[in-house]
């Protein structure tokens, strides 16, 4: 028999809203999925939604993949246990940091738990997939599509192994990413710890601020601190886990700091406004740097904003019109202001299309801002 | 004669984006509009797209409204000048910091420069629109619509003058709030310029990341550094003049911040977990806080994810489709993801409309995830 690039059955340990997507995901595509997790009615559910099958109905079943999707902080030690568990079976994992599970699993060997060979089956993999929500009922099969999933092989890793991975990652539509263990933690310290942290720093702030404040707040504020709404029992496991390279960035986040509140303190020295205009300036440049639609260059979009009232169907009938002009909406979002019942429609394009479709709409009748 | 609300001619004195923005809003509302900047060709492109007359085409005309929309460094300036140049006109300006300028007027009648009855005619306000755009080109004359639009009268302002600004605000589509110049400078620093600080310093640490991570990047970065891109040269004037408060604000910004690195110093200390879940749940305190749509409470939406392909006339295809269901869509965005041509529509309905709505989208063919 021909190696399969994803041996089945696939045992999903952990049935919260990764294990579970993955689960639905795996199945949908015809795989044989089983499923085990230490909360019985997590699993109930699971297995209620068609993720998979319960792990003790399927007495003597032998994994081929062991997808570990526990909570991050015990993720380790469930890998090392299926690591033994499991002789023949690749093992991967979906945590959100990847050098201490590596570190993990090199100690198991140091320690004598597992062997060389059994640490060669093992993967680290990051799905950046996720969703406000958390549980087995917030699941879903296309969780992944079009997300980046790491995968994080090393020197000593089973090509074979990999091969399961990067299989698990295309099968559930997502795109592969290879980085080292190394390189993806510096890498999710950045854009997705670093920005967690500031929106959280910014929110608790806003704690004892008075209503009549808050009502004149406006995207800016909304979009900052939109992701502060997280989970802290799942951050206090992301960040403690990848604390050293967070630490290097806060260091850096802590100078910027420091220099702009001194300059604050005396804004009317030499040199105090070049210095703010500077940090500004250098949010300028790392701003620019992030990549646009689909991964391409970041790329400027011209807005056309529609007022729309705030009615069913509204939404509907503009992007009908901007349909039928024959223009793409590159990317689309509301605005809603205290106070009124209209929505502002800001609808990105072409910068060569901006006019022509601000003449359409205006010429259905749409106010155009 | 009875007083009119804005006496006129309204002179714009300062054709940026807002100040024409104004010109053309007023125009619309048929009023009679004279404009005049330091910059010939920004008043000459103000002029040209219909935002009012140039003021030098109007010999002896006497403004009953001057609107002062300059650069904040200069508007206190501006300000005193127009009270002193005209006479009988009641003087408002838009500037985002709203102390700064009271303290020079005061001064100014301090000095002897002008009368305690010029300072009467004298109210600060800040409409509280803007534009990742600026110069007269950007300029819409509904870009106040449903704004907040901030009024801040003292004890000693005129209140005909005060009728004067509100009625200003009401002609462009604003919403009125009242409040004094400390508060007023107190909720921006907390709702606008402690955002803007946030964002650049993430951006900034952006600066020399390696494309391949900056390809994992999602919404959650996208979200908290979008105004980042600002403009250095006015957010100079802005964060110098309101120095007091955002200071107040950036010490217990760093206390928290020092707090959590001397946690990830050492993140297996005891207590070390709770410190850093205790920063997260007081983010999700403050930010929970935040109004919701239109101003009513803070309100969650249930999200139905729909994926779209990235061609003319899908999303407005799928958008016909929740109309045609009767369902009103709460809030609506995209998401794009890194090598692939699909996006993510993601629509927010009332939680209970949820069900029905994906039965409804899965029944018309589209793929909900």
């Amino acid at each position: 028999m021909a190696p399969r690039a994803l041996p089945e059955p696939v045992l999903v340990r952990g049935t919260g809203l990764l294990g579970t997507s993955i689960g639905l995901g795996l199945r949908a595509a015809g795989a044989d999925v089983l499923l085990t997790d230490p909360s019985p009615s997590a699993q109930a559910v699971a297995v209620d939604i068609g993720a998979g099958t319960a792990l003790e109905e399927a007495p003597g079943a032998r994994p081929g993949t062991v997808v570990v999707a526990a909570p991050p902080d015990v993720t380790g030690q469930v890998v090392v246990d299926s690591l033994r568990a499991y002789p023949g079976a690749v093992v991967l994992d979906i945590a959100s940091v990847k050098a201490a599970i590596a570190a993990e699993v090199a100690a198991a060997v140091e320690s004598g738990a597992i062997t060389p060979g059994d640490a060669a089956r093992y993967v680290g993999t990051h799905p950046m997939a996720g969703s406000e929500r958390s549980g087995p009922v917030a699941a879903r099969g296309q969780l992944f599509t079009a997300a980046p999933w790491v995968v994080c092989a090393t020197a000593g890793t089973d090509p074979a192994a990999v091969g399961t991975a990067e299989e698990l990652a295309r099968t559930l539509g997502a795109t592969v990413h290879r980085m080292s263990a190394a390189d993806h933690d510096a890498s999710v310290a950045l854009i997705s710890h670093l920005p967690q942290i500031a929106a959280s720093l910014v929110s608790s702030r806003l704690q004892e601020t008075p209503a009549a404040s808050l009502a004149l707040a406006g995207n800016g504020l909304r979009d900052t601190t939109r992701i502060a709404a997280s989970d802290p029992q799942l951050w206090v496991q992301i960040l403690a886990a990848n604390a050293p390279e967070i630490l290097g960035i806060l260091y850096g986040v802590r100078e910027d700091l420091d220099r702009l509140i001194a300059t604050m303190e005396d804004p009317t020295a030499p040199g105090a406004r070049l210095d703010i205009a500077q940090l500004i300036a250098e949010g300028n440049a790392g701003h620019a740097r992030i990549p646009g639609k689909h991964g391409g260059p970041p790329q400027s979009f011209a807005l056309v904003t529609v007022i729309v009232d705030d009615t069913p169907g509204q939404i509907s009938a503009v992007l009908h019109d901007v349909g039928a002009a024959g223009i793409n909406v590159e990317d689309l979002r509301m605005d809603h202001s205290a106070g009124y019942e209209v929505g502002m429609l800001e609808i990105s394009v072409l910068p060569g299309r901006k006019q022509e479709l601000a003449d359409a709409l205006s010429a259905h009748g749409w106010k155009v801002v």
